[in-house]
C-alpha cells in the first residue's frame, strides 16, 4: 500500500509511530467495512478509543468546527460535557441515521439501564458527501454495515484510500478517503504519542500544495469545494478539557497548509481525544484527578496534530486508486501522478 | 383545552396573537402524530416555517445552546449558514434518526438533484428522554411516524399537552409535553408577530415557580433534572443573522424565570427562525437584501421572546393531563394543582 | 447595613456562608475605593482570587458571556487558557484603561521579568456604565484609585450597594452597586463554598421580580435597559475546566430569575474560578493533577451559582441608598420600599 | 520599498488590487506613528474603516478568534453586535490603555452625548508583543501617539515593515511588521476588492515555509513561538454578519499555509468588515435593507481572504530591515535572504 512517503513526501519535523496511525496511540482500533458495485462506492469507518465498554468507562474529548456546513451526529453533547461514550462511526451524509441506531443499539445491548434507569446515550458519527462517486441516494448503509465496521476494529496498520467510509470520497479533484498518520512526541524525556485519521473528502481541483511547493493538477481547476473533512486525533498524551479543544482546532492548520481555504460547501471539523484518565459513568469517588499538561510543552501536541492531520490526508490520497465517478468523472490517483513526475518538476 | 390563561396566570406584559401559538405568525404550520399503548407514550412535532419546498425557499434561522447534553441533529449547520432547509421534526432521543431520514426522502423525493447534482439537504431534528413514562428502548417512531406528523401541518390552534413528541413528556415533576404561546410586537406602528412552541421535559420537581410567585410541589423535591427543553421561535420581524442568534438566547431567559438553573442533564436549546426574507437555494441574483431590525428596538422581541417561551411551558403543563409512567411513577396534572388551590395559596 | 434576608426574602434553598459573601471562600479578597463629589459616583472594587503573586500562581477561570455589549478587558485570554493572573478589577466603562495599566504595572512590580524574559500579564477589568449618576466623561478615575483598591482588600464582611464599583449603578430603576452573596454545597459528606460578587446596573423599571412574586415599580416602566451586570463567582469547588465554564453560565439564570431578558444594551457577563489546584506560571513537573468534580454532582453547584448570583443583586439594590442622578433624575432605595410596603403588598 | 513580488513570490491566483493594500478598499485609511531609539521599537497604527465619523455610521464587522493568548480590547462588543464604530488600533501588548482612552476622547470630542444621553463607545484596539526588540515596560505609547497615527491616516500606498505598531515585530525568526495586500474579487461581472493589513508578530523560527516551497532558516529552530499576529480585512462587498465572520475565519488559513500552526502563546485573530450598508447610530427607520452575498459566491471572497493574509505576512517580512533587538538578539531581513539566494534552493 502506497503512502506519502514512498513517494518521498515528508510531513514537518517530528517522528512518526511504527505503523504511522492512529493505531500507534495505544488502545486504539479502527474498523471498514467497504460498500462496492451497483452504483455504489460507500461504506462505513469506525475508530474505538478503546476496546471497552465506552458508555461506562468514556474518554474524554473535544470538538472543533473549521466550517459547519454538515450533517454529523453527536458533536453537541462532546462540545458540552467533554465525553466520548461510543466509537466513532465515519460515513457517508445520508447514512447518518442507520449509524446512529447501530451505536445506540450496541450500547442498550451493553448497558440495559440506558434511557430507563441512567441516561440515554450520545453516539457520535460523521459524514462527508460520496456523491460525486457514489449514489448516495441509495441509502444503502445499513445498522448491519455499521456492526460488521465496529466487529472488524483492529490495533496494528489501517487500510487506506479506497476503503469503508473513504470507498467513494475524493480531494483536490484526486481520488481519496481513509488516510492516517502518527507523531511521537517526547516531553520531559517521556515518550507518547499522538494519531490522526481523515475521511478526506475536500479541496478544489488545483488548490493542492504538496509540502515541497509543487501544485499537482488532475482536472479543471476552480470547481466549487462541495466536500468535506473529518479529522480524528488521538493521543495519550494527559490533557485538561480546554487543552485537547485547542488541539483539535490545529486539525484545521493541518488542512490549510496544503492549499485549503475551508471551502463554503466543505463540512470540516475535527474530534480529538486522550486516552488519559478515562471517566467512568457511575465513579467512586465524588473528585478524580485529570493530569493536566503544563501549557509551556503544549506547542508539540499542536504541532503533532498539525503534522499528522496534513500527512493523514496526502497517505489518504496517495493510497487511493484512480476511480471512475458517477457520469463517468474521472478521479485520478495522487499516486500515479507522482510515481510519473519527477521529483522536481 | 386548558391553558395557563385559563387559570389566571399571565407571563409578562405583551398582547398574545389570535390563538396564543407558534401558528399566528403567518404561514407556519404545526403537526402531531401521537404513539400511546404498549408501553409507549411518545410521538412526533412537525413545525413548518412555511407550506412551500423550504428547500428551494429556505428561511433564515439561529441556533442558542444552553446546555448541550442532547442529541438533536442538523444545528451546526444552522449554526454555521443561519438557514433551515427542512421542517423541523421534535421526537423522543432515539428516534432521531428515522426522523432525520423522512426529512432527507421527503427533501429528495421534491428535488431529485440533492446529493447528486446539488448539495444534499440537513434535516432537522430535535428531542427529548421521554423514557421515564415510555419505553424508549421500543425505538418505535418509524419513518411513517414521521411523514404523518409532517402531513398533520396545518395552521390554526395548536393541540397541547400529552400529544405528539410531547406524549410522554414531564417538567417539575409534573406530566408536560407541547405547549405553544404567541406575543404580538409593535415597531414603529406597525404589528408583528413572535410564536413560541416548547417540547417542555425539564426542571426539578420543587423549582417550579409561577408567574405569581407560587411554587407547585407534586412529588419529592430535588430529583437530578434529566429531562430537557427544546424551545422553537418564529416570528415575522426581519431580523440579521447576528440579531436572530441573540433572539434565540432570551428562550434561556423564559426557561430560567420558572425556577430551572438549567440541569446538568438536561439538553436546552432553542432554535429561532424569520419567515422574513427568505433565501433561495439557487438565487438569480448575487446579492439579496434582507433586512435588518434597528437595535434600538429589539428589547421588544427580546420580551417577546422571553415571555412566549416563558408561557409556552406553563401551557404545556397546563393542558397535559396527569400519567402514570414506567414502574408505576405518577406525574400530576398542573391543572388539577392549579384548579383544586386557592390562588392566594 | 441592609440585606434582602433583613427584609425576609430568601432565594433558593442552599444555606448561606457565615458572611453571605464572596469572601466567604478562603483566601479571596474584595476592596473597594469609592470617588464621589464634584458629579461623581464612581470607583474601582477588587477581587483577589488568593492573597499571593496570581501571575506565579494562577486560579483557574471560565467566562460566560450573556450579552456582550460591554468593554470588558482581560477576557478572551481567560476563555483561551482558563488561567486568571491578575486580581479582577470592577469600575465605570470609561475608566477600564487606567485599571488595566494599574494591574500592568503591579505585576511587573512583582515580576521583573515579565515581558522581558517571559510572557507579559493579561489584566482582568470589567465594567458597567455609570453614566445616568456619575459624570463617566471626567473619565476620573486614575491608577492611583486602583492600587487603593488593590491594597483594601481583606477578607471577612464586603461592604455592599453604594460603594466603590458600585457608587453610581442602578438596577430596574432602583439605586444598585456592588452586592453579594455565597451558598454552602455539600458533596458526599463534604462542605463547600461558593460566592458571588454582582457589579449590578441592569434591569429594565418595571421589570423586577422579587422571590415572592412581587413586582416593585420605582418609576417610569419601559426604559430600555442600558446598564449591565458583572458576576464574579468563586468557589473552593475542584472543577475541570469546562465545568467552571458551565458554572459560569448559570449566572445568567440567577438574573434572568430577576426578571430581566438580557437587554440589548446590557453588558451581562459571569467568571468564575475555583481556588482549587492552582496553575504555576512555571511549573516544576509537565503533568499537574487537576481534580474534576463527578458531573452526577454538579447540578448542587449550579443550583448555589444561580441562588447566590440572584441574592447578590437583591443585597445590592436593598443595601444601596437613594440618589439623585444627573439631570435630577431619582434612584429610590429598593430598601426603602420593602420597608414601607407590608410584605402582602 | 521591497515586497514578496519584487522577489519573484505570489500567493495564489486572484489578482492585487492598484496598490496591493488594504487601502485600494474605497474610503479606507491608514496611518502609521513610529516610536524609535531610547530603547524602543514601537509605535501605533490606526485604520480608519472610513474618514467620517465612526460612531454616528458604523460599519458592520466580524471578529474570528484563531488562539486568545492576547490582551486586545472592544472584541467582545463587535462579536456580540456586528458593529464598528472607532477606528482599529494597532499597538504593542502593553499600549492598549492609552490607545482605548485616545479613541474614547475622540469620539466624545465628536458627540458629547456619548456616555450621556446615548451609549458609551466601544474602542477597538489590537496588539502584538514587541518585547523581543522593545522595551515594554516602558509603557512608552500615549494618547497623543494614538492621535498622532490617527491623524496621518491617508488613503494610497501603506508603508510597511518597521513602521507603527509594526516596528519591533518579528515572524518566524525575521525582522517582520506591518504588512499589506488586496485582491480583486469578480461576482458576476462586477469588479469588488478586499484587502488584508496584519501586524506581524508570529511564527517559529524555522516553520516558514514560502509559497515555492522554500523553507528560510534565520537563526535556532524550535524556539518557542510568543509573538501574535493581528489580522484586519475589509471590503467593499455586501456580506451578511455570519458572512463577514465566515470570512474572518479565513485569514487561519492564509496564516496557517505558511507553516504556522497557531502557537500557544501566539494571540491570532482577525477582524473582518464591510464597508458596504453601514449602520447608522440612529437610524430613521425601524428596517434597513442590508445585501447578502449568495452563499454560492462566497468562496472567491474566502479564497480573497486566505490569499490576502498571507501575502501581507510576506510583504511585512519583506518590507522589513534587520534589526538587533534587546539583549543583541539579531533579526534578520526576509528580504535580504531572497537577494542573496537563488530562487531555486
Amino acid at each position: 500500500m502506497s503512502s506519502a512517503r514512498h513517494f518521498g513526501l515528508t510531513v514537518g519535523h517530528l517522528p512518526t509511530g511504527p505503523h504511522n496511525a492512529l493505531t500507534d496511540v495505544a488502545g486504539v482500533l479502527v474498523g471498514h467495512r467497504t460498500l462496492s458495485g451497483d452504483g455504489l462506492a460507500t461504506g462505513v469507518t469506525a475508530i474505538l478509543p478503546h476496546g471497552g465498554d465506552l458508555f461506562r468507562n468514556k474518554v474524554r474529548g473535544a470538538v472543533d468546527i473549521v466550517n459547519g456546513f454538515g450533517k454529523s451526529a453527536g458533536l453537541m453533547q462532546v462540545a458540552e460535557l467533554g465525553l466520548i461514550e461510543t466509537p466513532i462511526l465515519l460515513t457517508n451524509t445520508f447514512s447518518v441515521a442507520p449509524c446512529v441506531e447501530a451505536l445506540i443499539r450496541r450500547a442498550v445491548a451493553a448497558n440495559p439501564a440506558i434511557g430507563r434507569e441512567t441516561s440515554t446515550v450520545n453516539a457520535l458519527v460523521c459524514e462527508c458527501n460520496d456523491g460525486t462517486i457514489s449514489d448516495i441516494q441509495a441509502m444503502a448503509v445499513t445498522q448491519l454495515h455499521a456492526f460488521e465496521a465496529l466487529d472488524a476494529a483492529a490495533s496494528g496498520p489501517v487500510e487506506q484510500g479506497n476503503v469503508g467510509a473513504g470507498t467513494g470520497m475524493t480531494s483536490f479533484g484526486f481520488k481519496a478517503g481513509i488516510g492516517t498518520a502518527s507523531r511521537q512526541v517526547e516531553i520531559a524525556g517521556a515518550g507518547f504519542m499522538l494519531g490522526a485519521l481523515v475521511l478526506s473528502n475536500f479541496g478544489r481541483s488545483g488548490d493542492l500544495v504538496l509540502p515541497d511547493g509543487r501544485r499537482p493538477h488532475p482536472r479543471n481547476p476552480g470547481e466549487a469545494e462541495k466536500g468535506s473533512i473529518i479529522v480524528v486525533l488521538a493521543t495519550d498524551i494527559a490533557l485538561g478539557d480546554r487543552q485537547l479543544q485547542r488541539v483539535a482546532r490545529r486539525a484545521g492548520a493541518g488542512i490549510a497548509r496544503l492549499g485549503s481555504f475551508w471551502g463554503h460547501g466543505s463540512g470540516d471539523l475535527a474530534i480529538a481525544f486522550t486516552t488519559a484518565d478515562p471517566v467512568a459513568h457511575a465513579p467512586q469517588e465524588p473528585f478524580q484527578p485529570v493530569r493536566r499538561l503544563d501549557d509551556n510543552h503544549i506547542d508539540k501536541v499542536f504541532q503533532a496534530a498539525a503534522e499528522a492531520t496534513s500527512e493523514a490526508v496526502l497517505n489518504a490520497m496517495c493510497a487511493a486508486k484512480a476511480t471512475v465517478g458517477r457520469g463517468g468523472r474521472r478521479f485520478p490517483s495522487l499516486g500515479d501522478w507522482l510515481a510519473a513526475l519527477p521529483e522536481s518538476s
